[in-house]
């Protein structure tokens, strides 16, 4: 069977930032496939990649890349199916990099952009997983059921705080 | 009937901006609704109009905003559908601003950021086309047919540069 | 008896930045709550707590957050106290998102900003008391006697400095 | 009668963005003068002025400035009352520098940072309405008639909204 | 006969900074071809282009981009002759987005990047000029020569300059 | 006789932004020249002027020069006289570039940065005039008679305030 | 015999960002020479260099340098050589300033620049081969195998990808 | 006998950094007093001593502050001795808040910025003995010195390169 999502990256170097779009694809339950394509060192792969995952049964692209990032907008240049881009924080500028050679695309080619990191890597599994809800019942339950959760966990660390607060008062005194 | 895409923004001086999400959604022949709502001056509604929108059959969302951009992220914590934002470039600081407060969303609540000003709002409407495509085959072939358009268009424009370059040459002799 | 200052936060892992402005509001002796509350993972909450915070007595509120920091302008949207805002560097972006997220508010929803990090969060502690000194003698009192303290703690340390220069130059030569 | 808000710019090149701050003021009925005063080029009736401000009568300083904006900052040493900081967009730079020059005070001199330019004299007043309002009754009431009124000019503005759509749409077909 | 130098741009509206590289290529004699060809909405044109370059005789490729600026970075990949990169400042963001989407390129597909706009555009052809000059006698004297002439310009200049500031003395006095 | 103050600039186009420098210098009765040099373009004139200024009575140099503004860095590089760089805002990068490249300089090799653009020229002659002083009773009288002006008219103009004011409120009315 | 690269570095701190440059050159068989030359602190070396290398059969020149990086571009206005330029991150500015300081150069006296640090000193050396590519068949050859051989890398870290993927979930579970 | 020098600083956490301007200072025999003072939060003594400092036989003020730093300015303001300011990287944002808040001083109160950091730290000594150097032939004479004594060091450094770099290149072998 295969798989709705392809989590793609320019270098193995990207996989401990990736690692955690894989994960939260993992708690929805969402089927993915992840990949290391470079629009520059494998850019004949990479664009194969693109024209046939639609073919493939593929729904929705999150690239990942530093840099220089065009591994998303070369992959949205290739395909009609939703790409999300993750900027990465590789290079010495902190990732402002990345971010703008991922979401400033001319017009036509759009780029979704998440958050720079692995901020941005958990973002684009929820970012996916609210665009294959439109037609998935189910997923959209769980997307909904996350969001109450991911409110009951805010609520619950909330009680813990006081205690947190305390420890780190006692510390510093 | 309702519409499949609700284009908001911040303040009706976002309009000239926005405007161009609105033709390019119409070249889809998507339908769509236009509405000004702040994230910090009309919460209440911004809030419930995020809470009705799957009920009233939006299935994407497109946010508009300057500055402290906070409308995307605002309505994506109160929807599971997908929420596209367009950092507007409205204060002084050029859409750095914009374009921070929109992309830099907290894992659980993302929000598909694409470009700053006209270009991004334009691109709005072509990854909105890009979600809805994947559960409308008409659609999906449209978006395939303006990819070939845009190709067109970009080859026709070259037939046409030895002329403007003629034209650019000769001005500055 | 119910806190003059509510100090919350986008999420706990801010808590040992926002500690400091607890134990420097614990040096003006100003009775403080401290919350969790996410704008965009318990919105309904921040929204509930915004709304009923100058019912409870709350007279100044403190929110500090990181990335695309919306919570105290939301929290602004929502009550018509005065409300700080702490940006946090929890992001890759060193805190250039949190800052641009926070202070560039539209007309009538001000944030009062403060700076990035652990000096904001002390200066958020610092600017509540110079707001509730306002209607408090006793607290204006205690903010000058801070101010000549905090003189002259800097005088203090000005005399310790031929001490530590001479360590300085002494272990780098 | 002295006023409780003084309004103080570096420079009166500054005025045509500090004249929202007054106009904005102006609305909520809040006594104010106006007054140039240059951290660096009238330092000692600057820091006169901020000795005696809480003496005369007035309860909170605004004070606006562009490039290395030291205005506020200079002021909220001397005095200890909330000081309001603008930075203005004065200098080739866009108010990157008044920004960071305004908002990065160290811990114990709190400077309350608004937006760049006009957006953020705009927003000095409204925070300073809402800081005031903490020991008036009666300007509560105006605040959150403003906030209501506020909100109500956004329903106003979305109802005509078709109509200026309609003509922009015209415009450019 | 074919061009050794190929200028090629995302987009005609980029013909007016790029129109600076054809004429300091004319000035040095150098042959040219100048091409529309994106790297989004022309891909497989773009990548075509790039791998015939070499065998059509091509040797340098000067590549002019806005935004996301992903043009000279994808010829780059398809060929191995050196590819200049010139970043156009064409979005709300300075040219920041395109200098970072240019010069940010992962180790093995180089781009010689250089500086933003019309300025950058002339130094395009300046250093292919000096890359082709390593193969060409008289080219390599053209440069010499276009360097002495540079100097020789700013040393007439120099003699212009008491007049010119006289004017803008008299004109303010 | 020889100047005491070489104004320098790296192109005839600089000459707007730099006599802001001369205009203040004329006010100190500083005797001055002004120059075309550049460090790219005539890089040996530069160098030969940078050796000889010292000998030739020169006492401090002024260089203000845009985009990678090396001017006054090179200068300081062949001289031991005081050397004041002008970062001038002529690129589309609004003279972040300039500031950078002009302040940045590697230990040994200082140049005395002022801000960028017109604000800077003239501060350039008021930091030249204070070095100036330091040797002559007749100047150093001269800058703190400028300061005393300067203060008065800052005294003056907050005097025209009002009406200045009023004008604005009226003109908006 | 003569190298035909100088590798040159403003500092030997640079070396361990600048080795990168070299041990690239070695896999390519080109030879090199590796030099510290300061623009600032050894000019008239820098100079004397850049105006003999030529002669000494040098045909491309890399230049890092970190800060106010003007090594390259002063090298670049005393050679007709094509000039690389590397900049490195060691302010703490993070290379932002040794960027713009290297690649804004003005027209007439242009940089190639790479980016910013290690990975901008890989690219250097495979900019140099490319270029000197143009004049050697063989090298030619190496850099199309080069290019094929980091296709086949990335192809195979592909095939690892699982099991990396598969540690890291493990690990974190 | 009173010092020539005054070093400066904001608080006894920037002496780690300021250490290296007094390092400096002593390698050119240049007498030097180093003293804490706040612009804020021991304003009274900055003013006090600015004020008092040329009587005292000061020639050159240093002054090295982090954040909002307004330290060199507000000496700037209370004095006509030259002043030279020092950005220190002491907040989250690496320095860009200390260096604007420096160098962007309005005309008539200039600053002589230096780089940020131990670098800027350094160039402040050696441009205070550049200054000082204009009425002291003996400095003079060391400043050369020390000129030809650096490019000499330089020079030594090259002469290590080979080694070094073998020991690098052997090291990742």
């Amino acid at each position: 069977v295969n798989p709705l999502v392809s989590v793609v990256m320019g270098s193995d170097s990207d996989l401990p930032t990736m690692v955690e779009c894989v994960k939260a694809l993992q708690t929805y339950e969402i089927s993915y496939e992840v990949l290391v394509l470079s629009a520059h060192r494998s850019p004949e792969q990479t664009t194969a990649f693109a024209r046939q995952a639609e073919a493939r049964g593929v729904r929705v692209i999150v690239a990942g890349a530093g840099g220089a990032a065009h591994l998303a907008g070369v992959i949205a240049a290739h395909t009609s199916l939703p790409v999300i881009g993750v900027p990465i924080d590789s290079s010495p500028l902190a990732g402002f990099d990345s971010l703008l050679s991922t979401v400033q695309m001319p017009p036509g080619v759009p780029v979704a952009t998440v958050g720079v990191g692995k901020m941005g890597a958990k973002n684009a599994a929820h970012l996916a997983a609210r665009i294959l809800a439109l037609e998935s019942k189910g997923l959209s339950e769980r997307v909904k059921e996350k969001q109450r959760q991911m409110t009951e966990d805010v609520l619950k660390i909330a009680t813990t705080l006081p205690a947190k607060l305390k420890e780190l008062l006692d510390k510093k005194a």
